[in-house]
């Protein structure tokens, strides 16, 4: 999608130089700062310190760590080192592990001398494929939207749609997966409004998706997370979607901390909550999302200090607390298939449901 | 309550000067600065700009203001001035009208020469009444504790009680609403440990529920309002315990935006939540919050912004989103009384219904 009106991805590869160009989300939205990976460290410190994230672009870094150690050492102890420490970074994204699987099947039946090439072909097709998918996704979603107008009292008024974090195109490698869909209905010219929730702790919503949807020119309007439920509750929101880190094979989700309070509220007040999710985000593995999806501690630190820009420009992290406050900071939490209206998928909108999900599962 | 081992309380009658001491909660917890009111203006300036929140002592404030004004001019014309002046400050709390018509009803009959002394006196009386008032709701409200906690599966247990912005001492007189019980169950050497939500945009919870619980000593962990579902799903959460802006006839209650969030998560895991309330601040005049409850819009910049402590100790304001990100903040939400499993006043727990409450109301 667009910065300043030039199309970029969150990650791009260098076919030159056969490394990796990353904007540092970090840093964001005060500082549009790209950084160089070349190393599987560079790449693993890149997602453990959050400088990308979103499950699917955690999937693609891990992909260039796995062929930057690849290209040092191929053989399989340096392959099974390197997919340990990439696997160790974020324990919820699944997307993660399925990028991972995903280089090993092809390059450990090779030599070790053709591993490094397959694994660079492999990760320049995880990348489209993200891109693909997310577009899919997109389509399937600007369907669902056209639907939720129609049906509007006024069909002419916006439509009302509410995300939570970010699961843009800064989440994914382009289009996004909850906002591909938000995208291609302004790009179509249907009039769309967005409810950008801050996100805390660390306000992806304040600072990444409201960079991207001022940066494409679609209308929104921030709001702190707690200002969800009285937004649906007084009919302002028409629709809300998100993405995920993990859906179970019974349609649990797991997703940024406080998906699950936006989901309660939706289904409150009737409002469809949709989940965006690549069908490489569902872990076919398990089904009781609250049992068996692991949720990443993050640090108290995060809930404690807020970084941002004073008045001087200066980036500078402030302590909203008594000092030595102790904080607890789950980095995520399951949202059970009932509340989810759909899994939209870039094989379209199927239901939270096991059966439904079997069926996908078979169509691979 | 206590601050540094000393009793404090959070307005403080000066009988020589007949001026008040307020703590200037704008700059809590980095700083503890007192500030003098004087005039009805800084009476007013106070309340408008949150040195003093919380409903009791926006009340008490105002009463503070009101007396100011007669002091100067006792006039009728005067004290409707003051009156309008005190009440266009913040719409949403109904105490702040309340003690208000208190202090009119008492010195509109008398005569002008009479009307500061008397003033005066009502202000002090306001201000013990609340005290009183506040220790009768810890006093129900730990009857409520003992007996949750009775039926722990392990009673040895802590009582993990979750609160939201701040209704301790700071927003009252003293002792607090939703605090008033916990502090009462600390006292009493029961272990109890307060999951304290941060409360965007302004975080009263991390800066003034934190700093009050740290300087009595309570165990308490800090988190981000969107970690409230997560904890509730857990199992981790024993009572929910909030103070209120306002409260209908039939049950409804204002209070600070993600309260709403809060009682539909409890809800969803049979999680009692608890509304602790004065009488005073019922407004028996309507009955349904949502549509009759005027919601108190502030400023973009409560959202767009944060201040805290940089890390060479100034306290900065930082800009946590993209430069000119719009932003919608509603003051407050409305949680419908069928959320709520009691109200904790003074005359005891009371169900959230019409016919409770009416006989509340006619028990006076």
């Amino acid at each position: 999608m667009k910065i300043h009106g030039q199309p970029h991805r969150s990650i791009e590869a260098a076919p030159a130089t056969r490394t990796a160009r990353i904007i540092d989300q970090t840093v964001l939205p005060h500082v549009l700062e790209w950084r160089e990976l070349r190393t599987m460290e560079e790449a693993a410190e890149a997602i453990k310190v959050m400088r990308v994230r979103g499950a699917p672009l955690i999937g693609a870094t891990a992909a260039f760590g796995l062929f930057f150690a690849l290209r040092d050492n191929a053989s399989d102890a340096a392959l099974q080192h390197a997919y340990h420490v990439l696997h160790a970074t974020r324990p919820t994204a699944i997307n993660l592990r399925w990028a991972l699987d995903r280089m090993k099947r092809v390059v450990m039946p090779l030599d070790v001398a053709q591993r490094a090439e397959a694994a660079w072909q492999e990760v320049l097709a995880i990348c489209e494929h993200d891109v693909q998918t997310n577009h899919a996704i997109g389509r399937h979603g600007l369907e669902l939207f056209r639907a939720i107008q129609a049906k509007k009292a006024d069909p002419a008024a916006p439509l009302q749609v509410m995300t939570h974090c970010n699961a843009g195109w800064l989440a994914t490698v382009d289009w996004g997966t909850a906002l591909s869909p938000i995208y291609q209905a302004h790009d179509a010219g249907m009039q769309v409004h967005v409810w950008v929730s801050e996100t805390r702790p660390r306000g992806q919503g304040a600072s990444l998706t409201a960079f991207e949807l001022k940066e494409h020119g679609v209308p929104h309007t921030l709001i702190v997370d707690n200002n969800a439920g009285h937004l649906l509750q007084r009919g302002l929101v028409d629709v809300v979607i998100v993405g995920t880190d993990r859906v179970t094979a019974h349609g649990d989700v797991a997703n940024k901390i406080g998906t699950y309070l936006k989901a309660l509220a939706a289904k409150a007040h009737d409002v469809p909550f949709y989940v965006a999710t690549p069908v490489s985000t569902i872990d076919w593995t398990i089904t009781d999302g609250i049992r068996e999806i692991p949720i990443e501690q993050r640090s108290a630190r995060e809930v404690t200090h807020m970084p941002g820009l004073t008045a001087t420009e200066v980036r500078e992290e402030v302590l909203i607390t008594p000092e030595g406050t102790e904080a607890r900071n789950d980095g995520f939490d399951v949202t059970p298939a009932a509340l989810v209206t759909a899994l939209v998928t870039e094989h379209g909108a199927v239901p939270a449901t096991p059966e439904a999900l079997r069926k996908l599962q078979a169509q691979g």
